[in-house]
């Protein structure tokens, strides 16, 4: 690789974006090796304080990556780190459960339809895993949420749709509070979602993109319902949910 | 704010980490100034230059922005800032045509359906402006895809949902250069887009929520049939758009 020379402040920035159009513009390709610190020092002509400054930022931005703590080379980068970028913002401008619940009901069908055309024989088999599994803990409410949470995170690797996996990731997190609220407020829930489960699942294996994309529609709507049942407001602003930190 | 001294390394995340749970759990709201890089220094017993890059990771991830160049004060992350990062993921994952396709009909039929709920009379004299643009620019294909991009942007603001639109900011980005290829490719297309688009925005301004969403699910499968017709291919990764550079 050459890189000319840097003419402007601030050099560490400047540096980044060079290295990043590199990369987005497929010159420097996912697992290619970047030049050493004093490789990138002598092309772009700045001191290595400057290149470790730069590369820091790519680094941030999932683009580099350090292989067992010494070269540096190009990633993809992380959706699950995108999904926390994208809950974080949402929490900050106070995006409502109205507003999370509707962007649901626009993805979750189609994550349905196309899991119906797309999902291959270890998706259908992790989503009976998680029925079975839903099915045997159904008095276990914290089980059922956090398996009700994965079960559409499933339907969504079933589609096939990176693009619509990516969107949907971070809704998934922020909606995980309240599906725990339903799921243990209200006594007919767990069976209710079983069944929907039940039903989205068949459909899929089968093949009805229609009949999975419907039910789906069904169960969305239901968990609202029982949102409204419970007196929650949807105008509230989502929060966070409660993090383990080491 | 107080807080406690760090005791792990790096010291520059640590810090980046602590200022940005205060941030996220509301104890730090947007509009708030930090602390100097003094007081950081002291209060976190770290040098000056740890703070220094610890505030900078803060500012990439848009939590904190710089007061004409000086103080720094808590912000909200840009959601444009966001979708540029899943923008650049979309590429450095290849996502394709399609993926993106099927999301973009996932979301824009919801966004149109919602639009006619909630659109401001000012939402409605910008549609009502860009429309007529259209019309006048009908034969100059760059000018309908840069409006045509304009029109989507405005529906998604007029559906008063900000999930759904920082999950579609980064999709109509990258659809910018096909849009332009089918626009100017297929001799019918500017004609069919005014059409649709008027349809669309009759109905989001009577109110026609059911109606605006057909003609918004018509108008993308219009898109794939021009895009197939070009023998476009739509298994192919999607490209970032040229970008300007200063």
């Amino acid at each position: 690789m050459k890189f000319g020379k840097l003419d402007r402040a601030p050099s560490y920035r400047m540096l980044a974006e060079t290295v990043e159009r590199e990369i987005l513009e497929g010159r420097l390709r996912p697992g290619d090796k970047l030049p050493t610190e004093t490789a990138f020092a002598e092309q772009f002509a700045v001191n290595r304080s400057t290149v470790r400054e730069g590369i820091r930022l790519l680094e941030e931005s999932g683009l580099v990556r350090r292989e067992g703590g010494r070269r540096l080379f190009v990633a993809r980068p992380e959706t699950a780190d995108l999904a926390s970028r994208m809950s974080r913002a949402m929490v900050m401008h106070e995006v409502t459960f109205r507003e999370l619940w509707e962007t649901m009901m626009a993805l979750e069908p189609m994550a349905a339809e196309l899991a119906a055309a797309n999902a291959q024989p270890e998706h259908l088999e992790a989503l009976a895993a998680n029925l079975a599994e839903t099915k045997a803990l159904l008095a276990d409410t914290v089980a059922v949420a956090r398996l009700d949470i994965a079960f559409h995170a499933l339907i969504a690797e079933a589609a096939g749709n990176r693009a619509l996996l990516l969107a949907r990731e971070a809704l998934g997190q922020l909606f995980y509070p309240a599906f725990e609220t339903v799921i243990s407020g209200i006594p007919s829930a767990p069976e209710r979602l079983l069944v929907a489960h039940g039903q989205v699942f068949r459909h899929i294996q089968a093949g009805n993109a229609a009949e999975a994309r419907l039910w789906m529609e069904r169960h969305i709507k239901d968990f609202k319902r029982g949102f409204d049942r419970l007196g929650l407001d949807l105008a509230a602003p989502i929060a966070l949910p409660k993090q383990k930190r080491a």
